[in-house]
């Protein structure tokens, strides 16, 4: 009973992400869908990479979170477009709560939409919301054995930002493992060291996202 | 429509869990249903808690993850009977797992079944399986604004468990947010800093799961 459901749930969304997806590559956005756990870094991420792209390109960010419009605050501050999406209990952004949240911004008027996930390394990546690129986070702080527990997000990224890499004199974690690994699910995957603390490693993230924008 | 199937599975998983509960109580075993996000350190918190506790009680894990049996063979190799559960993508454990990993214990012989939950800060916390208590960790590295982001898990967890406190110095996480902001959700919780790492707190959890034991 259970199966069927969750996949009529995913091709319903799929059906929905379809639609974003026409929407966004209509409005040449370049749309980003960040995802990681629970503090791993992604808004810290942002409030970095906003001031740094900020003057090149119009960017606007949606704040996916179970509640609370703390992190869309943070994020309201640094001067972009934003807008909060309470999931109310559910654990991942979906691509009709994604279309929702677009229909409050003006789109059209953008180049980079980023949305911010759900904390989560497991639900999020099973629900496409139209994006052009995942992205995921780990912190080093969570340990190398992330892969090999928790594939399908690094299956299914484009892209995996390993950040806090200045706590790595500090914790258990092998950056290389986490390389091999990851690359054994997702060959294609490229990968980033990075500390949003230090700012070491950002600029190759900003590169790759500049390089990506449709709108010249 | 999606709400009444959710309202349907929790229900259906309360009757499971109040089945496990009965079960439970009537082999006077200490249930623990260990939840956080991932790289949190549960499974760390187990190796360092079995061997401080197996000469005075008989101890059994079950290991919940998505996939894979790394964290089963961590426990294994600290000699304790344990059970693997994988949940084929599902982002949480449910009362009936719970219930068919039990089956494959002797739990009659055990005094305390510690149930480590899918590495998950949103979904576990719905779910219960017929423990007596449920323990949260947090890691520090994780940041500060968990319990305002993530409410239900502080909400429904008797002990919370600050780990990681070696990390206080590199990271900016106020353990005295942490404490309010949890405290104001649930002013019944319990909070011990803990590193895993250092040991450093560990003797008052150890103590704490020690005073719930049923059979003396």
């Amino acid at each position: 009973m259970k199966i069927p459901i969750v996949k009529q749930v995913l091709e319903a969304n799929d059906r929905i992400a379809e639609e974003n997806r026409r929407l966004f590559k209509e409005k040449r956005i370049l749309v980003i869908n960040l995802m990681s756990g629970p503090g791993a870094g992604k808004t810290t991420l942002l409030e970095k990479t906003i001031p740094a792209l900020n003057s090149r390109y119009r960017l606007g960010v949606v704040e996916g979170d179970i509640q609370s419009t703390y992190d869309a605050e943070r994020i309201a501050s640094t001067g972009v477009p934003v807008v909060q999406i309470n999931t109310g209990g559910a654990c991942h952004l979906d691509a009709n709560m994604v279309r929702e949240a677009v229909d409050k911004l003006d789109v059209g008027s953008l180049d980079i939409l980023i949305v911010e996930n759900v904390g989560n390394l497991v639900c999020p990546a099973e629900f496409n919301i139209g994006e052009d690129y995942k992205v995921a986070l780990l912190s080093v702080a969570e340990g190398d054995d992330k892969p090999l527990k928790y594939p399908l997000i690094f299956h299914e990224s484009s892209l995996l930002l390993v950040n806090k890499t200045d706590l790595l004199p500090y914790v258990n974690c092998s950056v290389k493992k986490i390389r091999e690994e990851s690359l054994k699910i997702n060959p294609r995957l490229e990968i980033y060291e990075v500390s949003c603390t230090t700012g070491d490693g950002l600029d190759r993230w900003f590169q790759w996202l500049a390089t990506r924008v449709k709108k010249e």
